[in-house]
């Protein structure tokens, strides 16, 4: 594929739309179409002016299939039954996927597989480019430091979240439990009041921070005697999942028909 | 108190005692006598090549009685028995203390604050003048923020360490918690998991790291929606302890008899 | 005032017009109106669901006229010939008005004294809670520290800002000189390169960080032996620019006509 | 080598020197020498209690020749004349090195190359096991992000300290650039100030603090759209590069005659 891809945003008049919108304009690449459910009054405004960013020349419509034509690759974080449609509809069409959505259930997940047979899809839990770097890193520093260190993730998040800790702080407790040896579930310890005697170097500590409309912080320390590395990612707005979203486009227009992630998008499987 | 002070050093020989000489030093005061036990083999070294800062041609002795006469101000980070035999030189011999001695009973309490009637005494939970400076800080925080944020309060300490949150944390959350005319036994939350559900914003949290030999760092958050303002609080070897002991020390000599603490040194009540 | 304030926006379909309508519904207050320039397609679209919040029954319109007899109080952060016009409109009127606009010039901000003479407004130069808590928590640590420590300032900002370091680190840098009783001028530091010499306590350092779309943090270090304090604002989007106009904006509605900024708004010439 | 290494101290006396007397005794080796200048009131005291561990029954002697006898590996922090002496000592005694010392002259290098030939010899710019693991981290985040981030180093170093930025901070940009394929000393940039104009992506911000009795503070910030990823090391007191040399004495004792810096200890080259 060598000019640049044509690519398609759905859930334009969401905030996730918008970024991706905002994304594909940074990234320098053509929005090629914005679709949103027919009946929200914003159908018909310009999805440039919508993002934010000025007019593009790109009206939002209300049908995926009036665009589909145009697009190398479309762009889905909406809602479980809405990607089920343009699943079929893109696999039918030979168009590339990047999806993003959440809740999706286990016959959701498996027409996914199934359309990957047709048309490439990316399919990743996090599209955080930092994320993905991050737990690489992790992996590399709980090898060198071994049993020398103790390990304490340390993760912040808005007042509305309902669960803790995050997903991510979980996978960044696997990524170094796994590189050790070590079982999470057995030594993971969620938080410290009273007596506590000392610390169990085996352990691996989570803080969960709550508050405000934090994005999502974390920090991994590796403490040792007079010293400490830590390894922090700070997702401040939508914009970093979008980029790597746009990336993860870019990379998949011309890809066998697949389902990848983003450690295939970024090439981590090789270093 | 026109003069420099003469401060003498007790446990001279232990590590708070040896960054206290330090500390005498680099205030710019003169070190008046250094005391150790007498069955210790550092006994006769020289004070100041014992703290490291190279000769200061004063003999490390191991009996106080000796070298009372020449001090204005005893500083004593003990045990509690010899602070006991301490108070009483002192206060007969009319010369200030500044204790840090932890651990003392209810007996030995009773003797300082009679002491503190013949002779004046600093008595101190902390005597970190940033610790000290930053629980004026978070009141004011509190005050200006009042419901409109999310609290949280951090820190970390060594692997060592068999309570959590520290003391001083608890000290943080009580003067926030005072301010805002929350029961902090009743708002504090110590750990996060599992289904949390939202945070209740009345709630104060406390995240408790352990690891290494981290002196101690506490951090207060107040977090509101598009901002945060945190309050932050380090401290990386006894120094600023023996710092503000110093400083306590300084301050004391001249005094009327009377127990102060470090509000009073500092002149935090007035502000 | 008893009753809640009727808040209407400005620039309603630019970003921070967006962040100002989500900022009116998140605080319980009802939005009034929503005005944008009258060639806009965003015109007769959902405030709401521009605003990303879902449908609130408020159509953006294209002339503040029209809609100014509904509003207790106008949030203007436009550009200056469109907050000349809207001046005019609001002093006799009778409205109040918020307003953030930047960049005006001397024969505007006359304009902008003289309409508040008929009509209150607030006008500041960072809308931001946290942002004039912070000056006043600098004030107070500088005064307690006093000579004892060295005080840097760092602060980061977005890749596209032209400027270093930014408006609000040298506010809080000239806080801290003037309760120092030192010239910022003459004891600023702007960068350390080869060989420097000790450092000089009077001076007060800045660091300047650029990246990526920051949108503002700042800290400031007292930093003393063994121990330091410092003091953080993070700015993380413009809601919180946004959440103290709004505040401003229910603050300011009954008040005397007269020009005010937040230092009123807050409350903080009391302390 | 099945038994654990018999370890010699070198300067006992000094800070370092108790400082690696406490990382001996913590790594749960056998302190088997301790040696200081023969003129020094600290001959003859009991090492563990100079260092502040309690008593170990190894008596500060002051000549290594006494005590070299009962030694694998020598530990030598001192300064570049006394290890002169020490590489002579040992190599003709067979005996392993880690030298710490700094500001050797080129004769010295030589003489320590010679020595290396005859008994293996430990020699690094820095013994911090942080450190070394911070700079792999460093180049593969470099290599991942290639030039879709920002890139900014910020250091913190003691008052005292007369250069800027620090050897570590120009070691970790140096790392940064060869593996983006940038020229350190062309896209380096020291201080921001006035109009900067928009950053350029290519170049590499230092940001210099300066305060208190700072050990070394070093964070690298990969800053995209939307998110960052920090890599931070902090050196709290010289235990972490005392620890590091202990790592390397353990590691040395029976490897070949040959001089080898903290990669080999670690095994760094192989990952």
């Amino acid at each position: 594929m060598s000019q640049a891809p044509r690519i398609g945003v759905l859930g334009a008049g969401g905030r996730m739309g918008r970024t991706l919108i905002q994304a594909v304009h940074d990234a320098g690449y053509q929005l090629a179409a914005a679709v949103e459910r027919p009946e929200s009054s914003l159908v018909g405004t310009d999805a440039g002016e919508l993002a934010g960013i000025g007019s593009v020349g790109v009206k939002v419509v209300g049908d995926l299939s009036e665009v589909l034509k145009d697009c190398d690759v479309i762009i889905d974080f909406t809602a479980p039954v809405a990607t089920e449609a343009n699943l079929k509809l893109c696999s039918a069409a030979g168009v590339a996927m990047v999806i993003g959505t959440t809740g999706m259930n286990d016959e959701q997940k498996e027409l996914l597989n199934e359309s990957a047979t047709k048309s490439p899809v990316v399919y990743a839990a996090n599209y955080s480019v930092g994320v993905n770097v991050s737990i690489k890193l992790l992996e590399l520093a709980a090898k060198v430091f071994g049993d020398t260190v103790d390990i304490e993730i340390i993760e912040a998040h808005h007042r509305h979240k309902v669960d803790a800790p995050s997903g991510t702080a979980l996978m960044m407790g696997e990524a170094v439990a796994d590189t050790l040896g070590r079982n999470l579930k057995e030594v993971a310890v969620y938080g410290r009041e009273g007596h506590t005697g000392p610390r169990d170097r085996q352990t691996i500590g989570f803080e969960t921070i709550r508050g405000g409309d934090i994005v999502g912080e974390h920090t991994v320390m590796f403490i040792g005697e007079g010293e400490r590395v830590e390894i922090t990612h700070k997702a401040t707005n939508r914009m970093n999942f979008a980029a790597g979203a746009v990336r993860a486009a870019a990379w998949v227009v011309g890809k066998d028909a697949k389902k990848y992630d983003m450690k295939d998008v970024l090439g981590l499987n090789d270093i």
